[in-house]
């Protein structure tokens, strides 16, 4: 029996939230045949929510990702001062991420682990973060920030300054070395200082081939 | 039979060697009875060189990040202005990374699993950088630079804001998308917009408490 649209994104998001609490419980990693096994379901029917363990996976990440999606949404939805913007897209996220490492080590670093060894799998997630990012990026140029750079080139030099802040993996070498008021003054230096327009004094003229 | 001092120091440096071309050989991290037993020496004597496995693992990070120390202390001795000083540092040690990351991708996601698992360990060779990178930010704010800010928050909020030039596993999964032009962007733009003087924008002053 074919599953409706909708039975079938429930099953999902059940199936997505049972993998997250069994990896909780367990503290290891859930391999496919053990997600069918504890799903309830037979094989066939399995497979008819899930295309593979791909599909699983990604099913997985989107759920715990979600909150990171509200509050980037909400943020963008806001008429913030174009500083205060960047720093709670990024402010918020690290929040959370902070608060489910605190409230639970080891499953938070057996995610990261999840995570890391699955990059390309969230890559979706990372897409549509650096697609919203852009629009704050835009905002921030219409008055006046980030003079003479692309918005690629700025969505990427961002990236790297604030990482520590985004990767989930900062927080299990880094902890409360990351703070709040630390991402504030970082946002502050790339507001102030990140423009095509001055300071080329790093790279001098003489002794660097520049990559492109 | 004791060994003389510099016996001990040759035999180290010698296994230390020995270890980086079997983990490199081999594509896996090479145990403490491995080592002992291709060291073509005793239990008795092996002990004698290397008090235990933490010892050891040290003698080996400390060879693998000679060349890094060597270019730290190279642009310390330069006369460079503080920006070039600066970009130098990291961009010296960054090219030393990218090159032995190209060399050889497995061996160095090996060596970075095993520095990522042994964080601590080479806590003496990160508290050396850090030592020589406050002797730089005190350099640059003798010139007006990091104006208001303690030089422990200066070298905080540096290292954050270039980690991905200095963590190795970021090349692992950033590649190409870091290169010596974005360092240099990334560092002139922490010394036109760090200080605790200007810039408060992004934190606001309703909705935020700072911790601290």
């Amino acid at each position: 029996m074919a599953l409706s649209e909708q039975a079938r994104a429930s099953e999902r998001d059940r199936i997505a939230q049972m993998v997250l609490d069994l990896v909780k419980e367990r503290g290891t990693e859930i391999t496919h045949a053990g997600a069918i096994n504890e799903s309830g379901l037979t094989r066939g029917r399995f497979d008819q929510i899930f295309d593979d363990y791909d599909d699983l996976f990604d099913a997985v990440a989107q759920k715990w990702l979600h909150p990171h999606l509200l509050v980037m949404e909400e943020v963008l939805a806001t008429h913030l001062p174009p500083q205060r913007k960047m720093y709670e897209f990024f402010a918020r996220r690290f929040a959370i991420s902070r608060e489910r490492f605190r409230e639970d080590p080891e499953f938070f670093t057996i995610l990261c682990e999840m995570g890391a060894a699955n990059m390309e799998r969230v890559r979706s997630f990372v897409d549509l973060a650096d697609h919203y990012q852009c629009e704050l990026i835009a905002e921030a140029q219409a008055e006046g920030f980030f003079a003479g750079l692309e918005i690629d080139e700025t969505l990427s030099l961002i990236n790297q300054m604030v990482s520590d802040y985004t990767l989930p993996d900062a927080l299990l070498y880094l902890g409360d070395r990351l703070s709040e008021q630390k991402l504030a003054r970082i946002v502050d230096t790339i507001f102030i200082g990140l423009s095509g327009e001055a300071g080329s004094e790093a790279a001098g003229v003489n002794s660097l081939t520049l990559a492109n």
